[in-house]
């Protein structure tokens, strides 16, 4: 049976990665944060409680989209520009999974996404270190916490090759990774049994 | 020349155990969350400036303090719940180092505290997971990019073995380890030239 599967951020280079990794065997809904078919603002827990209450028989949620997080050197950055930076791929990738266990059936996978740079930073990027450490704890921590048969893993991909001409300059030395490699590991999320698991893809 | 260090959370166990170890040779000042010669309030940005400003000499800034983490089934969990939980722990520990950089020295080490519950979860420590992984991102990041000489390093301590009595249903098999030897992480911290570490104590 094909696995229904919701795809957030289904426009971006990562999200359409995903659904062309995924299309062949899957039911994917694509959902973008402002255009598509479907849309969701994942800041919004009205807005996640909508849409899952639209596709409440899906059996697999992925997020890929990411907005919001500031980059700026440590010394402009204050409490409100990380409060701001976490609204979004913090705390709206934790209400996702925290939504979807009283939205979504006893046996959903999440894959959430974070980024190498809680682990290999670079300049101005402390508040992405911040957001990916806060999402990869929470995603250890609650997977062993779920109530059935849920599963939690977050895919940490590295500088992505689409990414290079415009991001070269943030990240010196860093091997960029196809975003068609990184699709491969929210399939193995999706398909697979393993929980609470961080997949680092194209770490170097 | 003795160092002069805040120590923030001096009341606690940690906290008492850190000022054990500093005093003979540091101008410790202890700071505590409600009692104390001296008070802070990590969750207020005003609270925090004005401990800073009265001692704008400090060498050293060691938070211990940790309140308003909740701990609850994921099931229980909103993002209200999650919300709360940062306020002190992850932007409050983060703000202690973002206004430093602008109250305090050039030279001055931030040790901030975590524990080990985004790496070795237990139940109902979704919020606690997240938070220490925040911290801990944060930290790494934002050790590269400070503007002088500061110093950005983390302690994650295990069980204490003073809490045994108290948590050790929460914590099956985990190994307890005493605040005497956790202290002994700070000064590594302070005196060292480390930056960016997480500096583990006790996991097992």
């Amino acid at each position: 049976m094909r696995k229904k599967v919701i795809v957030i951020g289904a426009t971006g280079t990562i999200g359409q990665a995903i659904v062309a990794e995924l299309e062949s065997d899957c039911d994917v809904i694509k959902v973008g944060g402002s255009s598509g078919d479907h849309t969701v603002d994942i800041a919004s827990s009205e807005s996640i409680a909508e849409l899952y209450r639209q596709f409440s028989n899906a059996k697999a949620v992925v997020c890929a989209a990411a907005r919001g997080v500031v980059f700026a050197p440590l010394a402009d950055m204050t409490k409100d520009t990380y409060l701001q930076s976490l609204q979004s791929k913090q705390l709206g990738q934790i209400d996702l999974v925290t939504q979807g266990l009283k939205l979504l059936g006893n046996d959903v996978s999440y894959t959430l996404t974070t980024g190498l740079l809680n682990c290999d930073p670079i300049a101005a990027g402390s508040a992405a270190g911040m957001v990916n450490g806060a999402v990869e704890g929470f995603a250890r921590a609650a997977a062993i916490d779920v109530p059935a048969k849920q599963r939690i893993n977050v895919v940490s991909p590295a500088l992505l090759l689409e990414s290079v001409e415009k991001y070269k300059d943030y990240f010196p030395g860093f091997l960029p990774v196809p975003a068609k490699t990184v699709a491969l590991a929210y399939r193995k999320s999706i398909m697979g049994k393993q929980t609470g698991q961080i997949m680092q893809v194209g770490w170097s």
